[in-house]
């Protein structure tokens, strides 16, 4: 299924009637934090009133890329937006690059930990932090607020105020957060004091001051990761990098580069220096390659040297599977299939070839001591996740948790920060069961999950068997769902397969933060519905995750122009149009003055009900 | 996103390596129950010894248009396959159609009840209450059973048998069913008793003899339904019976006919003789057609004459949305959405032109009279869903359901077959609560729900904002899933986009069948899991739910007939593979004698971690 879409969008046309704007700080005045405001159309009221509808501020992850102001080109990268800041911290040296003689780039001075955990243990809100509490709140300002009665569970909520209001664009039904902690209005104090928990990370890696600051815990904004990256087979430097600025425009919070051929370093230089989201790599890929693809002669100084060599580039986390111990490795064999993570299985061959635990894991307090150098955080990798939905949370998977748990730990002690990678294939049942285990035994740290796929029978649309698991475990508390194209298990996502991934895990993480009470998440459903109920289609479509689909498919069947002014559709026409027989039972319970329905109640409704219970004849 | 696949089938081109085989019946031994067995190739291996794989049986909803024996076409239609079983019966007569002279059709004898529940209730295992059991058990015979040891909760598995042997495949999690008491193998005693019950529903009406028996109802399998039908603005007769076809090929287990434009009653006659699963309509769109539109002008006579017409003509279900009262349609005015339901904007218009609750309440009893002598079913309609994520689970919907619950019973009465009709948008946190409600309200009534939609936001892509609510609510116990294409909201689907529904539904409704534990569910994945991790590639293909995207994907990257046996695929390329590392991983630890885990259990781990936390340096 692909859609060479003949009007189709670059990554950097500008997105229909949107316009970039900038919100500001209050601690650090010269943050400029970007939001994508969609401008809509006034509603024409059958009363001959116009009706004024508010601009809506969407999260944007396009970086300067979806500034139409911005004239920079690949090339040339984007400007360092967060160096200034780093530089003002006074804990930073700039040293000689390992690799890449003329570079300079910047490390911790001896002895310091300039990470955000660091910092935020510290007590201090740094700019990112400031930056990441104005994204989450959506663009409102302190005075807005959401509007609902919080009733006992779920139920509380039944009535709602007058359509056309600003209340009832601002209602939200109260969420299921599962004892998450998220407040009414986010304040960067609260990211901070996240931050220091080790609930959330903000991955800022000081040689990638690119990227806008963002945050991955439970508590905030469900996240979404693209991979890309080439392979031994397929693909190329420009069409890796034109891969980040598509996912990023379509709402990647962040791009993990998993090339593993050729050119690994240069690629990965491409797409740093111009990706305005948090990079995140998988070292022991390229380890691997420079021992000439066998894993059993990978070296600690080889891999070493390869985690400073990215972490010098300005990676911002690291997948590392130093959870995958000797003596878990047996537990995988009589699994339906076996170790599927790359790096799992590269470290399971290890481990056995050399009868030991692996440098990943004896090594582990070295590698927090890198990454606090450069704050690149920890995506403790779960090298043992299940492949199939036969192995869903076995012993192996189990079991490597419970060594994440305390690999964290021993992070934390360092001040790095952490995040832990989860499945994988798991059916709908034992899904809550993998959240429950990994806020137990990881002490809260965030989650990052890999769907997870709720079937194995749909090989060419995992992106939908994942986006259900995913969507779930979001809403359970997963801080960061990594995305599935419909390629997966059968080859190399183009183009098109990233972005099908990207909207499908965009719909997952949003079904996610609506179920957790996200402030502010219902917002953009609220807009739409009323553009949607008052046929106003270019806003219905110019609000949706795809505006370009949606009028693409709204054309499909009625190209004409006027069409966009109808009030019908083509599913029912213009005679059996539900919403247009709404609007007149509204006017017709206006003027008959139904609205009083306390009238209606009494009276009529038992009389109906004894009339069909007694037989129902006229 | 289009596929106008080069090779793409017709909707009777045969499965790939798929055999129609027929399973009999015990008590009714001429019943031929259709599957799809699909023939895998053999493992190869590394010991050199060869493993057979046994073929795959799958439930098969393609009737006999997926039989490559039969030389039918659309002209002729299908046999009338349970023609004899509805007459051996004896209730029944011939009688003259109301509309279209010459034609006859069946009608129960005076007094007669012909439904299933009446044959149920009085103890009698139908012809087609047996022909479900078999198909609800997935062909498997009854020495077949799946293997899991049964512990507290949901993680009693931990463990199973070898790769490779029966044990394995048949292994599968124990189900979360909820309370749903799904037994492991399923008589036709059992679905006697669900029917009678009203737990279950086989919709059969006799002038649609040539459907094949299928069961909806919470302790069997999921079931899926496609709408078709043209309206006034598309389509025509031809494309509405080749959609039919088309979505029953991928898996549609009911079809719904909502043509509301011209040639109402002949693209009807047309779908019904070619359906070999139970067509539904909504007989208000044909009765308010007949007003000419105006929904005030629709009389009892005018409606009673319409469903007449329809039972006479086979129509298996019809949705009725008897439950709109009067009063509550106030209750609609505040919604952001107002009412979405084309049949329940239909009748609350009604009820207020005439200030009165509507014919369909109030005679209900004599539809109850009508549906019993044909054995239509009742889909109890919900006019008042929620249209968008503001308006879930308010005051509307729920008194609406109430009311339903309160028909139910009255339909029961009178040994009608009944089944109630859910939303629509709900986010996530909200969808067990519609399911526990209309569990309570309708008496363990089958829920037939449409998605529902998490988010109001992915126009375009609502076949996945709805698959995984569907999934959710299947999974808690909905019996149905009323399919949603990816052009809900803006167009009418096209034969790609019901394809594209049916297929995201088909997940859906799989992935809530391994939730429930539905007996053999997994074992589909479990054999496409076995043959993934063997790189037997074309079986992978071919087990999949769609096995031409899955092979033309696959080709995308590696479009070699070599690769289709090669030893890993294009995301890795040959030295990364993760699998191939796993079978050498395997082979490893079989040399060493590392299968032996106990060994490694003692000291070593403990060793190493003290190690670690210690400081962790060589």
């Amino acid at each position: 299924m692909k859609t060479k879409s003949k009007k189709g969008s670059s990554s950097v046309t500008p997105m229909p009637r949107s316009t970039r704007v900038y919100a500001h700080g209050k601690l650090h005045p010269g943050l400029r934090v970007p939001f994508r405001e969609v401008s809509l159309s006034p509603t024409f009221r059958t009363d001959g009133a116009i009706e004024v509808n508010e601009p809506v501020r969407l999260y944007d992850t396009s970086g300067l890329w979806g500034d139409p102001a911005f004239k920079g080109n690949a090339r040339k990268g984007l400007p360092a937006l967060r160096r200034e800041w780093i530089l003002a911290r006074g804990d930073i040296e700039e040293v000689r690059a390992k690799r890449g003689k003329t570079r300079r780039v910047l490390r911790a001075k001896a002895g310091c930990a300039v990470t955000q955990m660091a910092y935020a243990k510290r007590g201090i809100i740094t700019p990112e932090m400031e930056f990441v509490a104005i994204r989450e709140n959506l663009g409102r300002d302190d005075a807005w607020e959401t509007f609902h009665e919080a009733g006992p569970g779920n139920n509380g909520v039944r009535s709602r105020g007058q359509r056309g209001d600003t209340r009832a664009l601002r209602h939200q039904h109260p969420g299921q957060p599962f004892g998450a902690p998220i407040p009414r209005w986010i304040t960067p104090e609260f990211v901070r004091d996240e931050v220091a928990r080790g609930r959330a990370i903000l991955p800022s890696n000081v040689n990638h001051p690119e990227s806008e600051p963002m945050a991955i815990g439970r508590n905030f904004l469900v996240k979404i990761n693209a991979n890309i990256g080439n392979s031994a087979i397929a693909s190329s430097i420009e069409k890796e990098v034109e891969k980040m600025r598509w996912s990023t425009r379509w709402g990647a919070d962040t791009v993990m580069d998993l090339s593993t051929g050729k050119n690994i370093h240069a690629t990965r230089e491409w797409i740093l220096r111009n990706a305005p989201v948090p990079v995140g790599t998988v070292p022991i890929y390229q380890a691997l390659e420079k021992a000439g693809g066998k894993a059993e002669e990978v070296t600690w100084e080889l891999y070493r040297d390869t985690l400073i060599e990215q972490a010098e580039q300005g990676v911002d986390y690291f997948t590392i599977h130093a959870g995958v111990l000797l003596r878990y490795v047996p537990l995988t064999a009589r699994r339906a299939c076996g170790i599927v993570s790359r790096g799992g299985s590269i470290m399971a061959k290890w481990c056995l070839a050399h009868h030991r635990e692996s440098f990943l894991y004896e090594h582990f307090r070295e590698i927090c001591e890198i990454l606090r150098a450069y704050d690149a955080a920890f995506s403790l990798g779960d090298g043992l996740r299940p492949g199939a939905i036969a192995d869903a949370n076995d012993e192996a998977q189990l079991a490597e948790l419970e060594t994440l748990g305390e690999l964290t730990k021993i992070a934390w002690e360092h001040d790095c920060q952490v995040m832990i990678e989860g499945p994988g294939h798991v059916p709908m049942h034992l899904i809550k069961e993998n959240m429950d285990l990994e806020l137990q035994a990881c002490h809260e740290a965030p989650f990052y999950t890999l769907g997870p796929l709720t079937t194995d029978v749909a090989p060419g649309y995992d992106h939908i068997t994942s986006a259900i698991g995913a969507a779930m475990i979001g809403w359970y508390g997963t801080a960061m769902l990594c995305y599935v194209t419909p390629k997966e298990h059968l080859g190399l996502p183009d183009r098109d397969d990233v972005k099908e991934g990207v909207i499908a895990y965009k719909i997952a993480a949003h079904a996610a933060d609506l179920a957790k009470g996200h402030p502010g998440a219902q917002a953009r459903d609220n807009a739409l519905t009323k553009a949607r109920f008052e046929f106003r289609w270019e806003d219905q479509f110019n609000l949706s995750l795809d505006p370009d689909r949606a009028r693409e498919y709204h054309d499909a069947t009625l190209p004409q122009e006027k069409a966009k002014s109808a009030h019908f559709c083509s599913m029912c026409g213009p005679k059996f149009c539900a919403m247009k027989i709404t609007e007149e039972v509204r006017k017709y319970a206006e003027e008959k003055g139904l609205g009083a329905q306390e009238a209606l109640r009494t009276g009529l409704d038992e009389k109906a009900l004894e009339f069909v219970k007694a037989g129902g004849k006229v």
